[in-house]
């Protein structure tokens, strides 16, 4: 954490009331002290956002500031993380204050929203680039895996699929569809929903979970490799918004299966547990008022077989979002 | 820690052999599994390094691989922390195979000259950006820190001071100096040494410190304002390398004072600490074959002072090197 500016600029914007009491050092030094919790495993993740990549250039401060933060939370919540520390490195073309107030002040939020302290920060001239670390804790040896997935487990969704990929192509489409369906929709894309605290507790229930970011197929095969097996999914079953489903009937021209199966940055989580676990979940995902979906079952197959409505199985060549094929 | 793609070229460039023990799950999930150690503090930094902004944009794959972890090495060393743990967030223009294969060879070699274990990570596409999250240990409370200065401490350096920017300056004049001594200046600037071994011996004499990224004067600057104290620095003795040396006689046209005094990136480390330690300082450095360097001392004033070789004050006008003002 160097730089003179770059100092004033991390004083600046980004020193927040909001103290944890296991933060002996915050910002301001070379680096932050901490005192983990003793007992418990610490979860790290790193995720880079891009502008012109990640999101579009015209997307506002304040949904970049949530949305950096969204993205490093679903992957704590894909382990059943509880979330503590941040950092952020942000690459800013010029020293925009109005910006720069705009994107900390929703950046505090979203932190103060899930009990996160900023820790240690950098920021650094150059193309807009926000690079958020998030680490959390989880009890020994209770971190959800990729790996945990076996023959015989039921696969489980929180939410629904496809929005965000729908928004972006609406995007292009200013007009379409009506302004109330259209403003849900782009809401979904801009402002995603990490399931944090539903996935510190569906943890007691469940050993494996994803979470959501470049699409179904592509995050469920991430679960199937790790784990080396198989499973069917059934596209009738995928939950998909009212808004979505208003979309598919009114407007044409997209391919809307492939948002469904393919689509990124949903965020939501997949978990894959035995299905005794089954009335747990839908009681913990009924407590907090969360759209629960059971999509599948793994198998012992080497493959993801998604099964149609007439009971055919689909054939599936998007997988996922691929930075350096599809840009 | 997300994307496809993204998640291949992790897994093809930076899946090292080297596993630390407390290293529970690595990567390739959604998170890294760590077990801290029990009864110490963790001790996190993070830095950015752009192209064109923190080094030349014809620097090397292997000096930046180097450099991107120097520099938050550097940071721990500050603090006097044993480093462990490091995310690596990396921007590419695009995926160039043999600039990754030369960059992954030369970060691991630098990871593992320190017993650092990569333990997660994110590669997207956009202009070159790499950020470094490292995370180490130190005794409880033992941290070096820089709110820790008392007047009448005396100020130490490790190493010399300037060949960085020396080195800079030299990258625009190819013919000059001499090529031996030219390689030796060069290296100083991609290949900065951090203090990591000394640093975590000197914090048991020494309870503040900061590493020399921005230059003496700025990050002395940062001591004494933590401390609210003064400094008096003597010019004839800060130290220089005898190449630098060499070019003060024979080049014309360089501010050697103000790379000396205020030129940035040459990571040594900065100690303050009552006289009565001197001895230990002097031994330790001794036994690593270190150059330590008392610079000056501590002073209940608010200015740092600067004395020239006729007793009088220098003037500073330049306060380091910033990003915002000077780029």
């Amino acid at each position: 954490m160097t730089g003179t500016t770059e100092f004033s600029l991390i004083q600046k914007y980004f020193s927040y009331d909001f103290k944890r009491d296991d933060v002996a050092l915050g910002i301001g030094d070379d680096c932050a002290l901490l005192n983990p919790p003793s007992g418990k495993q610490l979860v790290m993740t790193v995720d880079t956002l891009v502008a012109g990549v990640h999101f579009p250039v015209a997307t506002s401060a304040e949904d970049i500031g949530y949305k950096s933060l969204a993205v490093n939370l679903s992957d704590l919540a894909a382990m059943g993380a509880e979330p503590a520390w941040a950092t952020l490195a942000i690459t800013l073309p010029e020293n925009d204050p109005e910006w720069l107030e705009k994107f900390s002040k929703s950046f505090q939020q979203t932190l103060h929203a899930h009990d996160v302290q900023l820790i240690g920060g950098d920021t650094t001239q150059g193309p807009l680039t926000i690079t958020v670390q998030l680490t959390g804790f989880v009890d020994q040896g209770r971190a959800m895996r990729r790996d945990a997935a076996k023959p015989g487990d039921k696969i489980y969704l929180t939410g629904n699929l496809g929005d965000a990929a729908l928004a972006l192509k609406l995007l292009d489409v200013p007009d379409l569809p009506a302004p109330e369906t259209r403003t849900v929709i782009i809401k979904k894309l801009n402002r995603p929903m990490p399931r944090v605290e539903f996935a510190q507790r569906v943890a007691e229930h469940c050993a494996c979970a994803i979470d959501l970011s470049d699409g179904l197929i592509a995050d469920l095969g991430h679960i199937l490799k790790a784990s080396h097996c198989g499973a069917r999914v059934y596209f009738d079953r995928l939950p998909v918004s009212p808004e979505f489903r208003e979309c598919m009937v009114h407007l044409d021209g997209f391919d809307f299966n492939r948002m469904i199966l393919s689509g990124g940055d949903d965020y939501e989580l997949c978990m894959v547990t035995s299905e005794k676990n089954e009335s747990a979940l839908f009681s913990l995902a009924e407590s907090m008022d969360l759209l629960l979906t059971c999509i599948g079952e793994i198998d012992s197959s080497e493959a993801l077989t998604v099964i149609s409505s007439n009971g055919e199985s689909m054939e599936l060549t998007a997988t996922g979002y691929q930075h350096f094929s599809h840009v």
